[in-house]
């Protein structure tokens, strides 16, 4: 490669805009077209459906590196215009990269042909063609750590952490454009279902190790109580996806768990998922909205499946919503709310 | 379709068993070929050196929907057969398939054309071409909420709370084919890092429900603590992944961990992955095991990916390690011990 | 379905038009972004360099259902604006659908789901999500048959007879929008390597069958004769290629050929692919631009694979290089005149 | 590197030999499971079906690298056994890859990460993880045009040409196991509707230009005339196709193409496609079986996709045919016959 790891971490990445181009006229010349153009485009239009629908609460599903693939700014406009009311993520997304930035560090752009045994001697980190630097990344581990030494010791939703992070990042962030953040000040629940398979992870096992008898803890089944309780409490709801993996089976079990809990509440309304994934690995990534259906959890009215990576795909998606202006009298949820005032209430 | 739900319901899944065939003449053969057969018999052969390592731990990670394919009794052998010490899954494999046929259920072969509207209808559930009785898996969850129910409350690892599980079907099980029943009599510990995304989750949230002063809670953060202690006790380790997604973050997360906690491990020193996704979109289930190598997790020499299904290439890749018998003269780790006599000293 | 033919044949495809949107600014963000955006945005600008570079001839390549799809005038665009010089495509996409829609036939918005048995019955062939009136075709066919039946008989290269093609339509056709009339009128030559693999071979067959002793042929090697003398005119060549297939390997071997006839040429010194194929399978369709230079046939310093399919990936790309305008002080190749001034020459 | 071209091409790629392992059992047990391992089953158990069905000539259907993949023998092993009767191709398959063989040059190992402007740099071919000597394969293109140059000049389909090449290999051939031999000793007949898109048209391009004024020509429609021919005298039909494009299409039509001539033929009673192409771009070789019988072209009662790589699934489902035996019973079909006898009688 013949760069050192300076010049390898020079250009960063930068995160696309989705207000400054228009995107209606594109997706509805789309919608005439064919195969994933069209696809897209009808993703476009639910998204707007439940956008317009004023019974709708909308969950914004995370999978893959978005943020640090410059999908960021397309989730904080969404979060900042009342687009979203809930959001369901990997916690690579969360903490790793927004969080991350949130302190103040960046990523980089890189190549996927570099040698990962130079990379690895040079502490760099290689997401496909995206380069981060692996010390500012144990500076997020450890930020992770001593925002949970100073938590009173109890079980946590992955919830109440990542709120927390969301209240540090408000007095000592380095960086104002953060969903961590972001979605704090506006009272949206970000949900982490696997929140120690990430940098919080490692920052969390360092607190337990160092505080064996007393700690923070992370209770991924009160996670699933609280978006279930959110589920009971929004009605009806739609599903914007960004990927599969557990964000997805999570944000869709949740129909099932509130009627154990005796709730009648309606299947998801509407969904829509961009991914890559297909089908014949039985696998959930990339199983369809209707198979979905046969378990009683999204309605087949209004899904549609679009297969683009999502770097692509969202930025049309989001933008088309955007522009469309809709947002403009929607209500904001506040869904965060549910979980001090009522939370008893359930639990 | 004109079936009724017996009727739907009627052709079993059997379990594909390995030890009928002898795939070491067929996988020396694809050796000499190309493309994916020499992957796949590279991947095999990569898997034997793990066993004849008398050092190297080996971890299976588990993705998909693996058990509900038939592929629960070569998971089986790799445990009978001292073939595997460790598994890290995704909740489904664990407890919604083979927990779910170690209480007597079954799944049944379906096809992926069925209409999901009518299956919901009938409270069927479809993965691809496989059925599931919905009412069955209800009985799933409310078992797990009756173990819960049982236990003292306070936080576990999903590893703790799999043992009760394992403890549950040697009393009350209907079927002895199960990983979990087989995992706990062997001491071999499984992980569930999302352990609320499945049925699970849905028997832990009526359990916290019920009691919502005290009550058990998953603590994720100590499962990732306890991966990090087994990895730190086995030095050398080798990676049999099939899918991405979870469980392969989260094992190769481990080496970073041990770092972190001031202990010096090895990466991964053996790694294969069964997967169809690739790199493209930047997510962690495509992602190549050299960029792992960037991220200071898995050795490039001993590394291979294998694109292809894993009901194909799972058979294969175990039934040549099978046959190649150097299984025979290998010892059972019993990690499990880690966790009950050597806990405190780390936690 | 419920639905008769004159309701499944009632939404037309409608062709997209780049001319509308500014692509400029969105190509530009996705630059700084990552994934297949990045990869996008640089093939966007490596085909921008080709259309600078004053020297460059742009061939460009078609496969996939392109035209049927509703991308024809994307291409049309880039044939009156001079951005392509010569074309090699699939015969679907020339003759099925191109010169089908030139005879003012169309092609219909459907549907994945429907039932495809009951479409033979209805005579509607489909195409993923896209209709076709069968008894069109069959008048596409006979009009093929018609053409050969009024030419001299011997043999023609493909690119002799789609001129022929696009004489009738000046004379006979109902839709001006077409790409084998447009091309036609600009002398630009477009080849189809496997012409008898399409509607085409029908109306050709019922032609030789009808007269046996004396027909139209059609030579194959004749194509890859022409198309090697157009690359030993052109100097410097660049590929724009949509899928893979035929196209793909006959348009990157006119390299060898050349030098096999003693021209010394250089490799194609641009290069980009949209696909969603992959490697895996060491399939051309998905084999990278960098294997090709071990050929000899593609130069690696400007070539980039697209993982995204046509639908959305032409439009953006193709755009972007309308929007920066350099097309303007381009000058048109005329390299169809080549074939007929200097054919004797080579030949 | 570091390695010279002698190091590069040492280890050859070896045939895989299916009558050396019982695929029946293996295939029985897989049609239990599901996924793509139930579907490769099914698939295995309709081609078995097509060689009982005494009334069902079988068409192979071969695309991608399989030939220099070490799927040779698996081909011949079909060949010689009365397992197929009439062969369509891609031209790499046929001759670059098998003739080459026959003139007595070999395949090598590589692998995918090779750096490919050094491998140009001393005349090495990359195909993923396969090498070929360059200079080899310009021996090959001089043998076909040292075959035309003995040929009277006049238009020939593929077949005939392709029936000459063996011709020479009986003759000249270093190596007996080709396909081309040992389909010209049989009487199968072998198409390669873009056979000017391989080796083959080098040869030919260099014969045509030293011979300006009388030469071979390869006629495409006289193939697509012959193939329809043998659909006529056939009747019943089967296609068992590894990969997709041309050859794919091109058997597909031949139904269409029988009609068009007023011949009443029935639709391909039985087909199966190995592929790991998916739908969802609407091109043709990931195109369903179930959407090409919207066209008319295969029944639905007996179709099977199989989504695995090549290498992989065909010796699977090859070796359950072999093993099954059905073919010792099975009448050889000498297509080639019709083509010297009937010739004149249709065209």
């Amino acid at each position: 490669m013949g760069k050192n790891k300076t010049e390898l971490l020079s250009t960063e990445v930068r995160h696309l805009d989705i207000k400054k181009f228009d995107f209606v006229t594109l997706i509805d010349q789309m919608q005439d077209t064919a195969f994933q153009a069209r696809n897209l485009a009808r993703a476009a239009k639910i998204y707007e459906q439940m956008l317009t629908d004023q019974n709708c609460g909308v969950i914004l599903c995370l999978a893959g590196s978005l943020v640090s693939a410059g999908l960021k700014k397309v989730i904080l406009d969404l979060i900042d215009n009342n687009m979203v009311d809930a959001i369901v993520s990997t916690g690579a997304n969360i903490v790793d990269q927004d969080f991350f930035e949130g302190l103040g560090f960046k990523h980089y752009q890189g190549s996927p042909h570099l040698d990962d045994t130079q990379l690895r001697e040079m502490a760099i980190d290689r997401i496909y063609d995206t380069l981060i630097d692996e010390d500012q990344l144990r500076i997020c581990d450890d930020t992770i750590c001593q925002i949970a030494d100073s938590l009173p010791p109890r079980a946590y939703s992955s919830r109440e952490f990542i709120s927390e992070m969301g209240k540090y990042l408000e007095k000592h962030g380095k960086n104002k454009d953060s969903i961590v953040l972001r979605a704090y000040q506006k009272s949206i629940p970000v949900f982490v279902p696997a929140f120690s398979d990430c940098s919080a992870g490692f920052g969390l096992v360092m607190h337990q190790v160092a505080k064996p008898d007393s700690h923070v803890s992370i209770d991924s089944v009160k996670d699933f109580r609280e978006l279930t309780q959110l589920k009971i409490h929004a009605g009806d709801t739609g599903l914007l996806m960004i990927g599969g993996g557990v964000p997805k089976n999570f944000a869709q079990d949740v129909v099932v768990a509130a009627e154990l809990l005796g709730a009648e509440v309606p299947m998801h309304k509407y969904a829509i998922q961009i991914t890559v994934a297909d089908e014949r690995d039985g696998a959930l990534s990339g199983s369809t909205l209707r198979e979905a259906c046969s378990w009683g959890k999204v309605s087949v009215v209004h899904e549609q499946m679009v297969f683009c990576e999502a770097t692509i795909a969202l930025p049309l998606i989001a933008g088309y919503a955007y522009g469309k202006g809709s947002w403009q009298s929607r209500q904001a949820r506040s869904y965060s709310s549910l979980f001090t005032s009522k939370q008893r209430e359930l639990a």
